[in-house]
């Protein structure tokens, strides 16, 4: 990783939020699902920025437990009044459609309608997003204001939506770095018109995808967008000779608000990537939650299923489910920031540096110190009771590096700055007394 | 365990405060010691309530590094004074002998008697409960004011007693569970009239005894009724077989007063039972004390020597020898209630409720979670926020049942109730995702 | 060890420290150096205390990465003004000249002369210790004020050195104990004219020894009189076989001041020896100092670098280097004092005293309490609430004696004194129910 591309200036800063809003602004009206066009025309507007192994996984495909579903289409959905007046209309808002409704075309009461009506009676002006993925079913997402004012009549009720045979659709992104060690990252991309939750990693993800483009990497970084649940299910299952060179992982989601950062660990609670991303909360930020392992959340389940157990955490603000917008018409563009999408990102960089530069050295000449002074890295006259950071940083390097303690190790022990140790190992395997592991 | 008789309806609980009590009141005016009689009278009122099996070891028995002494028993004793009134009277109260007394019928002068007189200087009004079980002596406990008020004169002192070859004799009861993996409960039942110290172990575990033998207990349940120290060594040296089945074990004793409760760990101090009763504290009081191992005390002492090591705590209220109503008149009737019998007893089938469903799961489908709708185990419409605690037992479940983690593991980790979480692996085992081990 | 003369008593104390404070005004006016015969007349007045193991090791000999330099010796310097006038004298103070400085004798402007002057601005009064082991040079040290009157003019400039092949010089002096096990006790005996740094240590480390001399050890003691860096690394690469022999080390400098103590760890952290010295110094004061490892300071920098990682800490008063009078005039005879060294010596004998105790019973009979009161070990009269401390020392002792747990490890659970403790052990092995391992 070279050390001038991996954080981002400030002026760029402004350039990455606005970059990172428009991907989300183009991304906001299409009505995603787990499966469908959506998710395809999702990650087309994704190649535009990266390029991308599109996968398809046919309806039917068992995946550990499960099975791949029908795909799920839809053109229109509506509910008309009696004057014929369109009272909910996808076109409109896609979360209008329980997600994965079957098609219907029915008059009905309105009796017989509200049980197919979904609302939030707590913010009675926010339409709820709802799905029904496993269970045959149809309906309609609405403000619960409107269900109020709704009158007794006969209703006119559309859903031209297809579920049959079709595939799971996901799209995979691979950065290869001189190891076949693999990082990964994953974000879901199977909500419709929701802004924070989905759109928010999706960006995030891309962009950073990008960046890392750019440098060169010791990890290889695997991207990928995958509807929640069925597609890391589906990935796994579809790649299970791959996991063996997993050694970090994160799930990105949530990103674009303006709330403190949120770290949930991964279930093994002290991994390297739990470390590295507490040290960078720590050292970037005052205020910040981290969150024990639950088995509830995002992909992370799957990741850390105990069949697995891989080391993958997941990055948000908000937390999952713990805020009233959550799930709602009220997470749209107005939810998230520029500013907060690139502050999201540049905090992914600085996690990734760190990631790349924990590296492990051995001391070649590990009994008693090395006489740094005829090799030019030593002060000349003795006596100072001050050191300075770079000869300290000599000597704890080369009493750490035994093949136990990474770079970060020491940092932590030495409270020495990160850049000048780095500075330090190099200088000690220049010479010899030193080499990376 | 049954769940409905794991738990005292408060009408049964006072209803069994009195019962213990009453039990207390039987056995208090019993003159008990290491051996004789006086164990057998307590062993036989309760076997009114208990099936047990008595056994008798003869003296001379070689246990480990002791040897069953002699049989103690006691028909009468006393000191009258010149106008020969009895001014002590061990029919009036039999702690004024020195426990394990040797016979003796003598007429002396003060200062002679005196050096066999055993008061509590602290406590003027009370008589001591003094013991000389290894060393052949005589002595009366009297109050240490009546000590003050005696004058010059000859005394005439009888001790009609008999130290001679017999038995050691202790109780066990055996309540089969399905496993042979054994739990100890263990009281002591030499102490001669004292209540909090002996009789309040003594009514607890025979009321405990009797209400699990109402239960279908995975673990088998032996009690011991047993003399302290020469007791605890016997049955560990007459049944060195039966060890290696001991899983957890508790000592009770003082466990009717009103103190707040105190649980002395194990040896291991973090044993399973240790930990159990630590959580039900918890759960159940604001107040209690945990005190660590300690080599004094009662039979924890024995059970917990290095040779054996086992996980046995101890469960009291007031901590051992920290009152001054320990070892004195004053641990009389008065000073054990009801109430607080009662709720010691309601403690200790929480913690065997706790023991008994400490039960290990293994997920059976561990590779991403497997599709719980399918099996009628998910909420049907997605994407609230809100999920509740048996969905989320689903997952917790199914998350650690790694062969690692018990249920109560998951119980602190999930913070759900046991409750729910045992419902949830139930209802995964019956659809094949779980299974006991 | 025998008890008796393990402390010092308070008349000894004072005459202690007198020895201690003269053997310092001894040493103090002699120009030592890492080589040549400042380090030879050092050790020949420790040989009037000690006898002495002195070694020379030749120049150009490799050690590690290191090799042995040309021996440097010096019998005069000075600067002389225009007027023939000595205005820098070695002969007055050694600290004078850059130690290790190459002959010169030359004439030359002021201007030239600054460029081999060092100073203290904060200290302006002072005169620094400064030296150039490893890179030819030549200098003086002075006080910054005299820097400041100095008038332009040609100065007459001398130092008669020499620095030529020879050998490396130091002391070792082995006491042996009934084991080959060893504890390494070190100083550095390299400074000039310094007190607290160098020669306080060598003054407590010759004393120490006479002390260990007196008694019967466990141990065996290897007191090293070292150069610093070049000499410990020297005898850490000439004694490869003797280091699986150590068991303990200490490092000894700066206990001639009256700050507190502080004892730097060894880079294990939780060697024997730190917990030692950590339990003493609590034992002993309400404030000291624990300094975690780091890879500088004196010579437990080579005993701790990783191919060793041997368990030697450090014992000092002031913290290596955070003193203004660390390496200058200051550290002079009025910066040590007799009290303090000799309190110094007394907590390194409490130090090795705990070292020597440090002993590990098993118990003979770990299956239950052995019966203490047939063996006259345990009262006669039972029923009392109080134990006495010894009565408790042998349970604790009985219960804990499982080969896993040494004394000190028992005075620690059992919070009863060492003494009491060592007291029972005996006590118990007496009667055969332990033995010493």
């Amino acid at each position: 990783m070279t050390s001038t591309t991996g954080t981002i200036e400030s002026t760029n800063k402004e350039k990455m939020g606005e970059d990172l809003y428009r991907l989300i602004e183009r991304l906001y009206p299409i009505c995603r699902s787990i499966t469908g066009n959506g998710v395809r025309e999702t990650l087309d507007i994704i190649k535009e920025y990266l390029s991308l192994e599109v996968n398809e996984v046919p309806t039917g495909t068992q995946v550990f437990d499960w099975t791949v579903p029908d795909e799920w289409n839809i053109k229109d959905a509506y509910i008309k009044n009696e004057k014929g007046e369109k009272i909910v209309d996808f076109k409109k808002l896609n979360l209008h459609v329980l997600n994965y409704s079957i098609p219907v075309n029915e008059t009905m009461d309105l009796e017989t309608l509200k049980a197919h009506l979904f609302t939030i009676p707590e913010y009675p002006d926010w339409i709820p997003y709802r799905t029904s993925y496993h269970n045959k079913n149809w309906g309609f997402c609405i403000s619960h204001n409107q269900l109020l004012r709704l009158k007794d009549g006969s209703y006119e009720v559309k859903i031209d939506s297809t579920l049959q045979p079709g595939s799971l659709t996901y799209g995979e992104h691979l950065i290869k770095g001189s190891s076949s060690e693999e990082v990964i990252i994953s974000c879901h991309v199977c909500h419709p018109s929701l802004c924070n939750d989905n759109l928010s990693g999706i960006a995030v993800a891309t962009f950073l995808a990008r960046e890392l483009e750019k440098l060169h990497l010791k990890y290889s970084y695997r991207f990928l967008f995958i509807p929640g649940t069925i597609g890391s299910i589906t990935w796994l299952s579809l790649n299970e000779d791959k996991i063996k060179n997993i050694r970090h992982g994160i799930v990105l989601t949530l990103l674009g608000d303006k709330t403190k950062f949120h770290y949930k660990k991964s279930r093994r609670g002290d991994a390297e990537i739990d470390r590295i991303i507490l040290r960078q909360l720590k050292n970037k930020f005052t205020d910040f939650g981290i969150i024990d392992f639950y088995p509830y959340g995002y992909d992370e389940r799957q990741f850390c299923s105990p069949g697995f157990n891989l080391p993958v955490g997941r990055l948000s603000r908000k937390p999952h489910g713990e805020f009233p917008e959550y799930h709602t018409s009220a997470d749209n563009l107005d939810f998230v920031k520029p500013e907060h999408l690139s502050e999201s990102l540049d905090l992914l960089l600085s996690i990734i540096r760190e990631l790349e530069s924990s590296e492990k050295y051995l001391n070649l000449s590990p009994k008693c110190e090395p006489q740094l002074g005829k090799r030019g890295l030593f002060k000349q006259i003795g006596g100072q009771s001050e050191t300075n950071d770079y000869q300290m940083a000599l000597l704890w390097i080369l009493n750490l590096s035994d093949g136990e303690h990474s770079l970060q190790d020491i940092e932590e022990k030495s409270r020495l700055n990160v850049a000048i140790l780095r500075d330090a190992a190099e200088a000690l395997c220049k010479v010899n007394l030193l080499k990376k592991i």
